[in-house]
């Protein structure tokens, strides 16, 4: 065993120790009475880095709760990465579904409960102890290191981006690490290569001025309820394929060896099993796994209109309104994307009501090449510490942190992260195993060495 | 001018003044508070018919809110009329949005405003006063008239039903007579032949067994509120034509002349206007007029799933709902369509989803020959107490207890009613025109004589 798995093996408790210590801290970013609380989160980490060696660590003003920027830049020649992580958590409410306090971290059966345990202070808290084991050990790291850790990512990283934007040479890489992702199980490392882009739209029908009564009015003038039903159900066709025009202009193909790979990876049975879905279903010609990761989707995702109370009233809805989101794969773009939805949607739109479209948000898909050397180092590092080496992998989710980050820098990524699916993210009992934070911390520390091999 | 019509106008001040007492009383039927209120109005509308002089006159208690019954049956050999009406009101809240109090009767331009005005207090003392003149002035009454007056209409009339079927003998009569409706015009009285019947269903899809992120799931299996909107789309063709199999099996055929006179009946423009719609639009092949009275519709009146909040949530939901209602025409059949429509709602459902459909209510329509001799004889009634003879309407509506008494009776039914579209029924300031008011009453005392006329 070399000198640095060992530093990671003998400081196992005091690892545990240190991440309770940050988990102790309520930084509810979205609750203004945690103001002062993000302030104390920010400040312990900046001094936790700076503690471990790192030659920089501050924190840093925003518009809104701080960031904590810090780095080691002593290995000239060697490629510089930046880790990207978020010390702000989601609210712990409703408080009595929790077995134990959420800011009282406990452990039980291998596992550590508490508010922000995976998501993402223990995610945040492998690289600062990997970081450490480095410089404790060699007196260096091997490769430049820059850390960006948040205080806004559960509120919508507003002025994450306004930063990246503004210090955009300060920030400069040639990677950028992202541990804010899932493993498909306790024993399977993954890499993330290709997350889906999203396009979120509400679809807003008026018909009459007021409700009406449907005996006076029903079936003489249009029900914006029907309307709405009827141009949802148009958006898609009998194959489960979007009509939008133009939509899959820009999808790209995939090569067979990667779909081959992408259906390798998925094991459908309790895929399904934890959707609680009685079958699959999808677009045609194309297999569950291949559906959630290389094809764009439309789904509501949630529906509104006239009485939604017990029992009977005999109203006919003045509006009715859907929100809608495509989940959109490389090359989509949301921005050239919605104007054509918008138009197609008030093409749908029977007589006798008016439609609005709005774009709630976007976020274009992200897609890394799996043979970059960058994300191979990663496979390495994953390989070394695990017992099995990591899948490749498409999500089908979108991180919109990825988008800014992909604007601004446009540099690979490596999504190196260790959730699991029972993890409970943004859930009255959150946790971390142990097993994924000290393989993750594990796999991280190697992963600088890997780097530092594939400049 | 005859002596019943000069007791009419003579005794204008006092018939204000009696309405006036009786809308005093807060005969809020839904609430529990006015209990006391609803036994105190019963025993005050007993006492008045008494005190007019009808034979029998009592409070009748049954599960719920008493009734009243009372009966004059001195003139064997002429028809018998069974007088319906209710003494309940709605609850006046919002009280903040009333210009006086609901329960303090005010009058201001020529209309009487409180709770209960039109709704049904005003139109009961209608034929209360007329059965007064009548009696004062001939010591008789042209027929046998027996009287129901129900504290429940305005929660659904359950006692009442069985009241009806359980004094079946006691209450038999040769007409019934109604007024409980409107009038299209202050000038322009109207006696409705027609009403719709109802189906009122809900149908709920289930997809998976909890709410799931749509990244993780989206386009991989069904999405109950994508499936909604295709079952509900799927109801209706092209044409506006519901497509559940044998739905029109029963509708009647309408002649040319009554099409013509329901067409004439209806002024398109003022009616759009108060639907604030855009513009009509409704089942191929008929008028406006047509779609809301001799053709059965399908209206969607409430409809939810998923996420309805502001903003963004990237949620798939596990469960679809809406509320869906038809109006039906002679001779469909509630208890026949609804099992016709749940294996049709089934049967479209896509693969993935299950839907289970409830019956929440149902109505025959009811229709009544304009032709029969007591129809006619109220035609003649209107003729006499207006400037200009009625309209003959179908109402798009449906009255439940025109059911009920369908059911128990067998009986042509007189649906006469004096209110106005701006009476804000149900709403506040709720009010009765006293040109309605009196012109009624005229109305239903001539109706009286030409009732004894058509035996």
């Amino acid at each position: 065993m070399d000198a640095l798995t060992r530093y990671l093996d003998e400081n196992r408790d005091r690892f545990l120790d240190d991440l309770k210590a940050a988990l102790r801290i309520p930084s509810v970013s979205a609750q203004p009475e945690h103001r002062e609380d993000m302030q104390r989160c920010a400040r312990h980490l900046a001094d936790e880095l700076k503690r471990i060696g790192m030659t920089r660590s501050e924190v840093r003003p925003t518009d809104g709760h701080p960031l904590v920027y810090a780095e080691w830049l002593g290995a000239p020649g060697r490629p510089t990465a930046l880790i990207y992580g978020h010390y702000d958590v989601q609210p712990p409410e409703p408080l009595e579904l929790w077995t134990t306090p959420p800011f009282e971290p406990t452990l039980r059966d291998g596992k550590l409960y508490a508010r922000g345990a995976v998501d993402d202070k223990g995610q945040v808290y492998m690289h600062v102890k990997a970081l450490e084991a480095h410089l404790k050990v060699s007196g260096r790291l091997p490769i430049n290191v820059k850390i960006v850790f948040e205080g806004e990512e559960e509120v919508g990283s507003e002025n994450l981006a306004k930063f990246l934007r503004a210090h955009r040479a300060e920030l400069d890489a040639d990677v950028i690490v992202v541990s804010d992702t899932a493993m498909p199980g306790p024993d399977q490392p993954a890499l993330c290569y290709a997350l889906r882009g999203i396009l979120y739209t509400q679809i807003e029908v008026v018909g009459p001025a007021h409700d009406l009564h449907s005996g006076h009015f029903g079936g003489a003038v249009q029900n914006p309820a029907n309307a709405l039903a009827a141009i949802l159900t148009a958006l898609k066709d009998g194959d489960g394929r979007i009509t939008v025009p133009g939509f899959y202009d820009r999808v790209q193909g995939v090569s067979a060896e990667e779909r081959a790979m992408i259906n390798r990876t998925l094991d459908e049975k309790p895929y399904l099993a934890e959707a609680g879905a009685p079958a699959p279903w999808g677009e045609k010609g194309y297999s569950t796994a291949e559906r959630i990761t290389i094809r764009p989707t439309l789904d509501v995702n949630g529906m509104w209109s006239g009485y939604i109370g017990e029992g009977s009233k005999t109203v006919l809805p003045s509006f009715a309104a859907a929100k809608v989101s495509m989940r959109l794969v490389p090359d989509q773009d949301p921005v050239e994307l919605f104007p054509r939805f918008e138009a197609y949607v008030r093409k749908l739109a029977p007589p006798g009501v008016t439609v609005k479209v709005r774009d709630l948000h976007g976020g274009r898909p992200y897609l890394s090449d799996p043979k970059h050397p960058m994300l191979q180092a990663a496979v390495r590092a994953l390989g070394r510490a695990w017992t099995k080496p990591p899948v490749m992998a498409r999500e089908g989710g979108s991180i919109p942190v990825m988008e800014t980050f992909e604007q601004t820098h446009g540099l690979p990524c490596i999504l190196m992260g260790f959730g699991l699916d029972d993890d409970q993210v943004h859930a009255p009992n959150e946790k971390f195993s142990l097993s994924s934070y000290f393989g993750g911390m594990r796999s991280v520390a190697y992963l600088y060495e890997e780097l530092a091999k594939s400049s």
